[in-house]
């Protein structure tokens, strides 16, 4: 069987693709607000309410981590610029995801101290602060190897495809990270059948065809 | 930058990778099996004790349904044979996964009519059954484009990456499933800091990261 790819159709699928991961994004971004304001306490980092300040985490976890990796990794598509100012998206995008991450990673510390409640023994926080930890070697790496102090073009050349693996399969994690901790958060409230159960599983489903989407986004440019 | 992938390189470490997505399955069958005989109640489709039957659905799930599946994506390396045996391997390794896949999800719908639970309403209830039903129709798919009736040399090309895309879609898709499923009976037993949780999350772990080495291994394949 022949294994070429219809160049012409790919590209042109794959714009459609990067366009559907852009509105599952936004999408989940909505329903996350609507969960967090109106069926739950809010969000507030400085709150006395521990739960307000519990809020921020799933908030800034997929807003400020997940969705702007995504975004990072779709920029060489999606900025209409020459290749300077889309590698400078690109970066800028993975280090504010970077930034916000980490007060993300904060809210959930400071809620177990607040609630005295264990830290770092669910799949959810193995799975997570892996996948944050292995996020910021990618970010040194990506920055070292292409921005400063910037190898060869030749050893560029060379890692490239190992910087784009690596930035797969970390979103991949990522979405992992985040559907476990959508399902931790809906068993602890114990919800089966009703609005705020179905909302919380549109949005981890958005979540899921975000990094899916993504993914199959950046592969598509791989071939074209 | 220039794009060009050093092919030998790749082609070496995809031999490589192709090696760890092995390892990385063949562990998470043994965590598994170490699991279920060692820390829960056994397996047994047929038994008197609900929890024997539901121990069932995580097994085949993973071993009949995910790990098959992986190694179906990865057949055409590894397949030490022509092209037509290892189609074949590709084809039956998933129609395997097909069936063991509906007793695993029998077994769970057993457990709960025994134990007057509600069915479907979990977010891991909703990932694994969408990405069943979703591989069911990519199987039905794949057949009726490669094997019988066989569309075109043409039209097979053209269609064959998308049949790449769905199936690195919908492994995705089971990974997130399965992960899921462990977070949900993980939070149900109340685990925190022990042995059994420690083994749940290296399980857990194991399948993220077959999950990670099938994708690459079988993304490398495309490049090389």
């Amino acid at each position: 069987m022949d294994y070429s790819f219809p160049r012409e159709t790919l590209w042109r699928t794959a714009s459609k693709i990067t366009i559907s991961a852009h509105l599952f994004g936004i999408l989940a971004n909505i329903l996350m607000l609507i969960w967090l304001l109106h069926y739950r306490e809010g969000m507030d980092l400085d709150s006395s309410n521990p739960y307000r300040i519990f809020n921020v985490h799933p908030f800034l976890m997929f807003f400020g981590f997940i969705f702007l990796i995504g975004e990072a990794m779709m920029a060489y598509k999606t900025v209409p610029a020459d290749r300077q100012t889309q590698k400078f998206v690109h970066m800028f995008l993975n280090l504010s995801a970077l930034v916000l991450g980490i007060v993300g990673i904060h809210a959930t510390f400071k809620f177990h101290d607040k609630m005295n409640m264990l830290d770092m023994y669910s799949l959810h926080s193995w799975i997570g602060i892996g996948t944050f930890c292995l996020f910021i070697l990618q970010w040194l790496f990506g920055f070292s190897l292409f921005v400063f102090p910037k190898a060869s073009a030749v050893t560029r050349a060379r890692l490239a495809p190992w910087h784009v693996f690596g930035g797969r399969a970390l979103l991949y994690m990522a979405i992992c990270a985040a559907e476990t901790g959508l399902m931790q958060k809906f068993t602890f409230l114990q919800l089966t059948n009703n609005r705020e159960s179905y909302l919380i599983n549109f949005l981890a489903l958005a979540i899921l065809l975000f990094g899916i989407t993504v993914d199959i986004s950046v592969s598509l440019g791989r071939f074209a």
